[in-house]
């Protein structure tokens, strides 16, 4: 399979010829890079049902693109007000508000123009509107927009574990499961087989974004290319103001037990989705 | 045929047992009312190729989910900076900008989510992908997205004939000429006859356009229920401003006449079609 930061650029909007500024200001925050998390997963689970064919591929651009969508609104000033992401000007302060907004809408709207690209490479069209409607309900109200929302709604007020939690599960924790839910689905898996790997992606979704708390205070802004330390600076209630540093690594691996139990249900080869979450585990960037 | 506010309704997200407020501001938007001119043109375009099941239906209530969405994102402080709308506050009047910002992104999400949902209804999920692709393609960055891009770039600047008409045609144009192609492309239209309502419909995109501009000039704000003089008050470049009232509604009369051609070199009941093309022409709201 190509890799994974080649089939991203593939599916991107082409730039010239276009009447407004708004391509580029799409591109920007897709080609600033990122870890590709949700399209590898993706890969993954679509080769851990046996899936060989290049149907995955717009799903995968789709996915990243639906994340960075979120990422442009995210920072806007009225959201978190971020003039940084990946140690570039963050789109609205590389391109003014209005056009971020737009850019992020537009992200969205093309994820979805992607995805149904996924048609012509595969016989069966079914399948691909069973992925895109997982990619909407996962990223919706009933998901990610939903999480985004409580976040701002509590912002500056205490924060139980149990919300929090439920902040995490929602606004990074079900594009994860939708990234291996849609890998299984346009492999063929069953109904079953879709319920478990879902299951795991939560784990790992919960996991990856605790250990993100985690890499705030014990990482390298060099290794892990973010400004390190900002959680504190900005009062924010994450699991290690919660839990500590040493519990919330126990959390992390006890997720990642669970989600490694849960892989192994499955039949097939399970190797490389077992790394996966192995390195999800201690990674440091 | 079920009318069209109650289509509409019938498909909107559920308030009851979420945890944010987040449906409620979507909601809020979509329910404040409108003309529904797009889901109205798209069920018109349904009957003329002779459509008859529900499968349109979920595509009636996605479009006005799209035009909603672009609604609230429009009238936010760094784009229009609208505090009515319909007669009440805006969406981030009501609700704050983060969540309007949030309940613009997630209908967006859950107009695609919708849209699927013609899959049940249809036996034909090739049908259903390709007015998903439509719905992306016309309201994305080859369509209204980038519309409102131009629009906010040359906010303030004097704005030519030529460049007016491309921002009505994209602003406006595509998602109607979008309207228009899904409902022919769910009745199974071949693609000769979707060229032609598409081409049928981006003249009375851009004639519903034209005549907005001069609602806002001769209208009456009790029959139209908007403030009327509020682009002369905004110093906005409108047809009325550059033509006049008079020149203007006679290129209404033109469009109206040259989509009216287009729509009899069809085969099928027309009527219906052409009686809604006459209204727009005439409609005083």
């Amino acid at each position: 399979m190509p890799d994974v930061e080649a089939i991203i650029k593939k599916y991107l909007p082409i730039e010239e010829g276009n009447i407004s500024k708004l391509v580029e200001a799409m591109n920007y925050s897709v080609l600033a890079g990122g870890k590709r998390i949700r399209p590898i997963i993706m890969q993954e689970a679509y080769k851990l049902f046996g899936g060989t064919g290049k149907a995955i591929e717009p799903f995968m651009a789709a996915i990243e693109m639906i994340h960075n969508y979120s990422l442009i609104h995210d920072d806007l000033p009225p959201m978190d007000n971020d003039v940084i992401r990946r140690g570039k000007p963050s789109t609205w302060k590389a391109y003014g508000e209005a056009t971020a907004i737009l850019a992020g809408d537009a992200l969205q709207t093309f994820a979805f123009e992607t995805a149904t690209k996924a048609f012509e490479l595969s016989d069966r069209p079914d399948l691909v509107v069973r992925a895109i409607r997982v990619l909407a309900q996962k990223s919706g109200v009933d998901g990610m927009a939903s999480g985004q929302d409580v976040d701002v709604q509590l912002a500056g007020q205490p924060i139980s574990k149990e919300v929090l939690k439920d902040i995490y599960k929602l606004k990074t924790g079900c594009l994860i499961e939708a990234a291996a839910m849609i890998g299984a689905i346009m492999a063929g898996a069953d109904d079953q087989e879709i319920s478990i790997i879902r299951r795991a992606a939560a784990d790992m979704g919960l996991a990856f974004q605790i250990r993100d708390d985690i890499l705030d205070v014990t990482g390298d802004s060099a290794t892990t290319g973010k400004t390190t330390g900002l959680d504190e600076r900005n009062v924010k209630t994450t699991y290690v103001t919660l839990y500590g540093v040493e519990e919330a690594q126990q959390i992390v691996k006890d997720l990642s037990n669970a989600a490694i139990e849960k892989i192994n249900k499955l039949p097939g080869e399970k190797t490389f989705f077992l790394n996966l979450i192995n390195q999800l585990e201690v990674r440091n960037k």
